[in-house]
């Protein structure tokens, strides 16, 4: 037992240290070695979690989505409307990426999984499904248009947030991601909304901003 | 002159076929020995031009961006309204991703430019620079409200353009990639357009997908 224990601290640590270099250096200029001496483990311990360094960027970015997906669930529980709990997985999903840097490194692992032959579309599937469920579920309160296409507002959704997060780390280093993402569904929810209920365009730019309350 | 004649031929040959390799297999997998030999020309005079692997990458970013600015004179030069021109502006930019590998292999190279320390910063500040001030003569001529904050929208349009291809490219391959950006406009316009001009969305959805008349 204390020996499991131990190889999930180690391997915890390999995948903390990996994330902050592959989110510095990316996958072609990440070296293993670096990764050992900065997990503070034996470059054996290491091949023995990780044969390959395709191995590490994997683990991150799984390590990346169960993150994301846990914050998925604790939204989820806070049982409010679609629309806002939409919303509030869009900030939860944006506070991570400020905060862990896993988070970062596994966006740009996946930007870059080419490199390494791993097959990105999953995340932004699954992504993508949520979000229309969740449209979907907004229609039938009332939230959302009647005419809109789920599927393709969720699709525009997902670009959108994907796009807007990497200028954004481009230009100011994500300094000014949340306003730039506010200012997205400033500007996209007046057209996504139903028509009694266009005033709540401000209280979900807010709950996007501070939270629900 | 037959000699500079020749040099500029070959040296078109050369960012033909490196766009055509960086656009599948990205910076890191891009060999210069296959460049020569998918360009017809031998590696001595691939070495002349491009002394190394990130000159050629330089290369291939600026020659994507000159497409595009003439591009973007072209639609100036038709006199459309602001907002209009704003509009035919990305369809041109889309039109061209989808024709020429010159500009896909520039997309990808400048998501992957760390991994050569470019900086890629300038392409993204001059498009939202452009976009904002084509957002300004829009506000001028009554097309978009007046309480839109005109960098704030070029940042949105530019971050969620970004955004869309990508996951479109990641997808589908960017065969939805005109459907997608359509629906950007179709969700976008309503929240951005003067009170007054709202009927006009529809049309600018048209001009998107169709061109102008």
């Amino acid at each position: 037992m204390v020996q499991q224990e131990r190889a999930r601290t180690t391997r915890a640590a390999i995948i903390g240290a990996a994330a902050r270099i592959f989110e510095e250096q990316g996958y072609g200029g990440t070296a293993l070695a670096t990764v050992a001496t900065q997990a503070g483990v034996t470059k054996g311990a290491l091949y023995f979690h990780f044969p390959a360094k395709e191995d590490l960027a994997v683990a991150v970015i799984d390590e990346q989505h169960a993150i994301a997906s846990a914050d998925g669930v604790r939204v989820q529980a806070l049982g409010r409307p679609a629309l806002e709990t939409l919303v509030l997985i869009c900030r939860g999903f944006a506070l991570q990426l400020l905060e862990h840097s896993v988070m970062r490194a596994g966006i740009r692992l996946t930007f870059e999984a080419s490199a390494f032959g791993h097959d990105v579309r999953q995340p932004y599937l699954d992504w993508s499904a949520r979000c229309a469920e969740l449209a979907r579920t907004a229609q039938d309160e009332g939230d959302l248009r009647r005419d809109l296409d789920p599927e393709a507002f969720a699709r525009l959704v997902v670009g959108s947030y994907t796009g807007v997060q990497m200028v954004s780390s481009i230009l100011t280093g994500r300094q000014d991601m949340l306003v730039r993402l506010a200012d997205l569904w400033r500007m996209l929810l007046p057209g996504v909304l139903a028509a009694d209920r266009q005033e709540h365009a401000t209280h979900l730019v807010d709950v996007f901003l501070h939270g629900t309350t």
